[in-house]
C-alpha cells in the first residue's frame, strides 16, 4: 500500500501499516460533515476517511457504511462519541457492517474497546491529555489520537494544546500517536510527527471540501475565517469550539455572568450543531471548526486537499534545508 | 558568530544574523525570573538572554543592566510589558545604559518603537495573533514574537495556540517570526521552525534552571507539574497562565458564578506574582507556568538547558529520519 518513493515524515510506516493506507493522515468524522461520500473520497485518495455517526442514527450509519462500501475498496472507519445515548447500537451497527477500524471518542476507552477488539475492530480513542492517552493504551486501543485545544467541535476541559499534548503523549505510551487540533497545512503535519506524531487527523480543512455534507454556508465561513474567528464555549455543559457569531455572543455574554448549567443548556437547545454545520445558519447555529480555519481558503475536493497536504508537507520540509533520507 | 557545523534547523540564520548570536534560541524576559544572572548564563551559552523588567523599577533595572554587561560580553536584551506605568521609564532606562536589543509586549507595538528604532535599538514586539503580527512589522519592529495560547504568565484574550498561530504570522508578516508558548523541549524547536519560525521564545524551561531568580518551591512546582498542572485564569482583568493551586481555584469559582472585574482585582490582591514566583507560595501565589512544564524534569544550569534543546532538536530530526543537509 505504502509508497515508497515518498519522502519523510511518510516514512514512519506505524499508523500506515496499522490501517493500511498509503498516507498517515486521517479525516476526521465530524457531525454533519464527513458521511459516506467525504470518508470514500479520503480512502480513494489514499487517507483513512471516517464517517462521523455522531449525527446519525444507527440505521442511517448503516446507510453510510453501505454507501461507503459501494464508493471504495479502501479501507475506511466510523468514529462513535461515546457521550451518544445510543452509542451501543452505533457500535453494534458497525461490528455487523464489518467496518474493521473505528475511532471512539467522548467517553471512556474501557468501555468498548475489549468488545470491538475481540470483533477484529482496530480501535482508535481520542483524548485531550497525556494523562488519558495512558488509559487508552491500558484499555487496549492500537493508537490513540491526542487532541488539542485548537481543535473544531467538542473539546476536552484541560485545554492542552497540539504542540504541548503530542510530545508528552508520545512520551506517555508505546503505541503510535496520532495529533489533531489546529491541523490545516502541511507544515503542521510535518511538525506534528517531528513532536512524535506517527499520523495526524484533520478536521475542518475535511470540512470544507466539495464532499463534505456541510453546508455551503459553513464552508464559506471557514474559507473566511481569521486566527481570531474561533471561540471556546461552554465549559460547563461540554466544552467546544466554533466561529463567533450571534448566538456564540450571546453564550460568552452568559458565561461571563455565571450563567447555570440550566441555563447554558436553555441557550444552547436543540440541534444547534445541525443548524450551524448542515443547515447553513451562520448567526444562530453551532459552526464548529478549529484554529486552523485560517489557514483555510478553498472548497476543492477531498483528494486535492490530501494531495496538497502531502505536497506542503514536503516542501515545508524542502523549504526547511531538510534533504531526503535514502 | 554562527556556527557553520550545526544542522538543520540552524541553518535559517535572519534570527542568528540579527542579534549576533549563535543559536535562535530566546529565552524569554520573565518577571520575577530573568534577571541578570539568567539573561548572561544564556547570552554566554550562545543564546539571547533577555532581562525582565516586569519585576522591576528602573533604578533596580539599571544595575541588572551593569550586572550583565559584567558578566557577559555576548549580546543580551531586556523586555518591557508595556502595561506597566512607568513603561517609559524602562524604555529610557535601557537607552541610557546602551541596551541593544529590546523585546517589549502587552501594549501597541507603535508606543516605543520609533523612539527605540531612533537610538539603534533592535526591538521586537510580541502578539498573540497573526492580525497583530501586520501591526508589528507596520511599526517598524524587526522580528515579531507570535506567542500562543500554552505560554505561561501573561497571555491574549483569543487564545490561539502555537501551531495555529506561527505559520498564520509566517504568512502575514516579512519579518522574521519567533515561536513562542508551550515549547520546553527540542522536539518542539525542531516543530516550529517547519511551522515557519525564524527562532524560539522559551520562557518556563529557563526559570526553572539554577541562575533563574525564582524561589526553589517555583522550580520544584515546574518539575512536578504533568500536562494538566497549568490553568488559564482572569481574563476579565488580564488572562494569565499558573500552576493550578488553592488561590486559582478560589478564582475559578468566582470565575464561574460570573465575578466581577471588581472582585477578580479583589482576589488576585497585589504582588500575586512576587509570591508565587519569588517567594515560593505555591498555594497563594500566581504561579506562572506554560504548558510545556510537563516536559521538564530538572534544574540544571541555563547553560545546560540551552545545549540541551540544541542536541534534543538535532536529534529530534535524526530520529525523524531527516539527513543533515550538505
Amino acid at each position: 500500500m505504502r509508497d515508497d518513493t515518498l519522502p519523510w515524515p511518510f516514512r514512519d510506516t506505524r499508523i500506515t501499516d496499522l490501517f493500511g493506507i498509503r498516507y498517515p493522515i486521517i479525516q476526521a468524522g465530524m457531525v454533519w460533515a464527513a458521511g459516506a461520500k467525504l470518508a470514500a473520497a479520503v480512502a480513494n485518495a489514499g487517507g483513512l476517511g471516517l464517517i462521523g455517526s455522531g449525527s446519525m442514527k444507527p440505521d442511517l450509519l448503516a446507510r453510510h457504511i453501505r454507501k461507503a462500501k459501494s464508493l471504495t475498496g479502501s479501507p475506511f472507519g466510523v468514529n462513535i462519541p461515546l457521550l451518544r445515548g445510543d452509542a451501543d447500537e452505533l457500535v453494534q451497527t458497525v461490528i455487523d457492517h464489518g467496518v474493521r477500524i473505528v475511532f471512539t471518542s467522548a467517553g471512556s476507552a474501557n468501555r468498548f474497546t475489549p468488545y470491538l477488539k475481540e470483533h477484529g475492530v482496530t480501535v482508535v480513542h481520542v483524548v485531550p491529555s497525556a494523562t488519558l492517552s495512558k488509559k487508552v493504551e491500558a484499555a487496549g486501543c492500537d493508537a490513540v489520537v491526542a487532541e488539542g485545544f485548537e481543535a473544531g467541535g467538542h473539546n476536552g476541559p484541560d485545554m492542552i494544546t497540539t504542540i504541548a499534548l503530542v510530545p508528552q503523549a508520545a512520551d506517555a505510551v508505546s503505541i503510535p500517536v496520532i495529533a489533531a487540533g489546529g491541523i490545516a497545512h502541511g507544515r503542521q503535519v510535518a511538525a506534528a510527527f517531528l513532536l512524535g506524531a506517527a499520523g495526524v487527523q484533520i478536521g475542518t480543512r475535511f470540512a470544507a471540501t466539495v464532499e463534505s455534507s456541510a453546508h455551503d454556508n459553513y464552508k464559506r465561513a471557514v474559507v473566511e475565517a481569521d486566527d481570531r474567528a474561533t471561540v471556546f464555549h461552554l465549559r460547563k455543559i461540554g466544552p467546544a469550539r466554533m466561529i463567533r457569531n450571534r448566538w456564540t455572543d450571546r453564550v460568552a455574554e452568559a458565561e461571563a455572568r455565571g450563567a447555570s448549567r440550566e441555563e447554558l443548556l436553555e441557550l444552547l437547545g436543540r440541534k444547534r450543531e445541525m443548524r450551524g454545520i448542515f443547515e447553513g445558519d451562520l448567526d444562530e447555529g453551532q459552526v464548529e471548526a478549529g484554529q486552523g480555519s485560517g489557514l483555510i481558503c478553498d472548497v476543492p475536493p477531498a483528494a486535492d486537499v490530501l494531495r496538497g497536504l502531502v505536497e506542503q508537507t514536503n516542501e515545508a520540509v524542502r523549504d526547511a534545508g531538510v534533504a531526503r533520507r535514502r
